[in-house]
């Protein structure tokens, strides 16, 4: 007997039909003997439904009532999953973020767990019943409903998995395991049946949607065995996310691409050079929440330097008009915003131990045309910064350059 | 500077512009020095809805989990509510049931409410809020969430208002006041600019739709002072609920007219007639938590009893089961339903002083050909169970028999 922690997302809740067929896939895991507790999104589309019609009130809605609404979503999901599982038999229990107490900080929109009361969960759960926590959503100190930002249910998944000391923590999605890069842009790319818990931390961070990064993080960090899974499928094991590197295995050099348009790029150019220039650049960025990504600075040999980073394309323009505000204080001859770019990465533990896989990526853009506007590295990652228009092209040439094709980590 | 309580129902808050001519309404109170607390109901269809997405995930929902589901129709408003509020400028903040906390007790889909606190709206409130709460919903003792069924919304805010010691408690509506019956039906029919709380009970607990009864229960024990107003006009002082009737003031006999065609009789007929029978047949009503309205028992000549009551319609099937459970046990010959009836009742204070009230009324029926089933009376109060299909043409010759349309109390 084990205790599995599935998560859910939106397509797997998108309609009664659909939930009734999560409702027969924990049956088949409960009459195994397991412990389930089951993790939900909002139903697909019922988030985006709720932020327009906020919106339509309030043109920046306000973030603490945001979340107030936004949190409905998952709500109607576990009344929903409970029943279904009730209809078959099953007894079942559902929580708010709230009623768990899923603890998070105070930070409307995009609140981190700080801590998860498992003690309701645990005693339903050797009561028989399958627990079903709504995703995405939790309460701060002061009672306030909080919820995670996108993705957050895979976090809440994780979170859960890791307070509970569960077995395994199984993420149902509408892809049937993590690819070597999106099939929809090429057709020839291959699951992975396992992957590190590295590549995948930055294959999602990098942009690849079927985990969230946060989820991933917290995976990492308390040791959390995870799995993703299709829900469209009955069978299959999905791709399982291992936290050591096999080393009898020969690994290919790299094990898959990412992507991503979500971001904007905004330019600070001849900014006099003297130390501390970069903190009274993106020191009020990060006083707003505003989340930074690659970061490039390049001095001239004018004694001034210009300065690139990138943000999510949504908060670009707050991004610009602080610093518009900040300008003649940092004594900025230009300040510009970009958001028609997009990043490309390659990832691989295989990387390590591999020379010119740098040189092979860069060759392989330039054989096709393709401008590099950022280059960001880590030991097993490495990321350009191109133009939108580009992107899908990009990521052809390269999975078929590195022969993705073929290997994959099998 | 007064603290009033305002409750606006579903079509006060139907979509984003009616909330925001609601928020517009709430500045102008505002704007003379006024505290208010808002309580709002689901967008109209909401509630609805949800309860139509449980049916096709369970035919017959279970009670707790479609508490978590229908709750989240007021938690969506309150939160477009605050936003609407705040695009204006004015501070708001939104409270849920179970955050402010509304604690009730485990019955769901028809909670009481045991117990208000106060405290966080005090609190905000004297730091210049517009506090936002959700009608319709509190939490148990357990931190279960649960509703307080139909039209729970006005016992919402009338409970908020004795809790919070409000100077008044109003009700926006779609009608602007109380009327001698509904004007769909008569024409004719009678703003009251005022109406004793008695009446209004009677009214109230007879079918009028204007009020939850519940409400005015709650206003009658803590002596909340109840205004009934349209929320689609600016102007109009709406109907006041007393306490006290005025003795100088020239009393018409009867006050309104109030019909409720949401009732089903059940006929127990031929039980043994002994002491302890009506509890047999009721107890078991009761233990099933069914609403009772009227019960009338008639003695036979043959050493038997027939045995009528009514209950809600959507009830009927359970309690003719229930019976039928216990036919054999109670000896009963025969056990039926009908919910092909209509209740009409005439309420008034003035019929205390008044004698032949009641003969008039079955005088005005009887010329019409209405044949009468069942007869409940109180002191201020005739209600009569007919045939559906006669129910409007009963209301329209009452309330010309008893001169309503020039009458009303004034």
């Amino acid at each position: 007997m084990a205790l599995i922690v599935q998560k859910y997302g939106g397509t797997s809740v998108a309609n009664p039909e659909r939930i009734k067929a999560l409702a027969s896939r924990v049956a088949r895991y409960k009459a195994l003997g397991h412990q389930i507790v089951v993790v939900v999104s909002a139903m697909s589309g019922e988030t985006n439904r709720l932020i327009s019609l906020a919106k339509e009130i309030m043109a920046t809605p306000d973030p603490r009532e945001l979340d107030v609404m936004v949190s409905t979503g998952e709500q109607v999901t576990i009344g929903l999953t409970s029943m279904a599982l009730m209809d078959l038999g099953i007894k079942a229990k559902s929580y708010t973020g709230s009623q768990v107490r899923i603890v998070t900080d105070s930070h409307f929109n995009k609140a981190r767990i700080l801590k998860i009361d498992g003690d309701r969960i645990r005693k339903d759960l050797n009561a028989g019943y399958v627990v079903v926590v709504a995703g995405f959503q939790g309460v701060d100190e002061q009672g306030n409903i909080t919820t995670l930002g996108r993705g957050g249910s895979d976090t809440t998944g994780v979170a859960l998995a890791a307070a509970l000391q569960a077995d395994e923590c199984q993420i149902y999605t509408d892809v049937d395991g993590v690819y070597t890069t999106d099939p929809r842009i090429v057709p020839e790319a291959r699951r992975l049946k396992s992957i590190t818990f590295e590549e995948m931390l930055e294959l999602a961070s990098q942009g690849s949607k079927v985990l969230q990064i946060r989820s991933v993080e917290f995976a990492g960090k308390y040791k959390v065995k995870l799995r993703v899974l299709s829900s469209f499928e009955e069978e299959g094991d999905g791709t399982l996310i291992t936290f050591e590197e096999d080393k009898n295995m020969e690994q290919p050099i790299i094990s898959g691409i990412a992507f991503n348009r979500d971001e904007a790029k905004v330019t600070v150019l001849g900014v006099p050079d003297r130390p501390g220039i970069a903190y009274q650049i993106l020191g009020p960025i990060a006083d707003a929440n505003i989340d930074v990504d690659i970061i490039i600075q390049n001095t001239g040999a004018d004694g001034t330097t210009d300065f690139t980073f990138t943000v999510h394309k949504n908060e670009l323009n707050k991004a610009l008009e602080i610093l518009r505000n900040i300008q003649a204080h940092i004594g900025a001859r230009e300040i510009s915003g970009d958001d028609k770019i997009a990043k490309v990465s390659i990832v691989g533990v295989g990387m390590r131990s591999h020379v010119g896989v740098a040189s092979q990526m860069f060759r392989t853009l330039a054989e096709e045309g393709i401008n590099i506007q950022m280059i960001s590295t880590s030991e097993i990652k490495i990321a350009v910064v191109i133009d939108e228009k580009y992107m899908e092209l990009a990521v052809r040439v390269l999975h078929k350059a590195f022969e993705l094709e073929e290997a994959g980590i099998s």
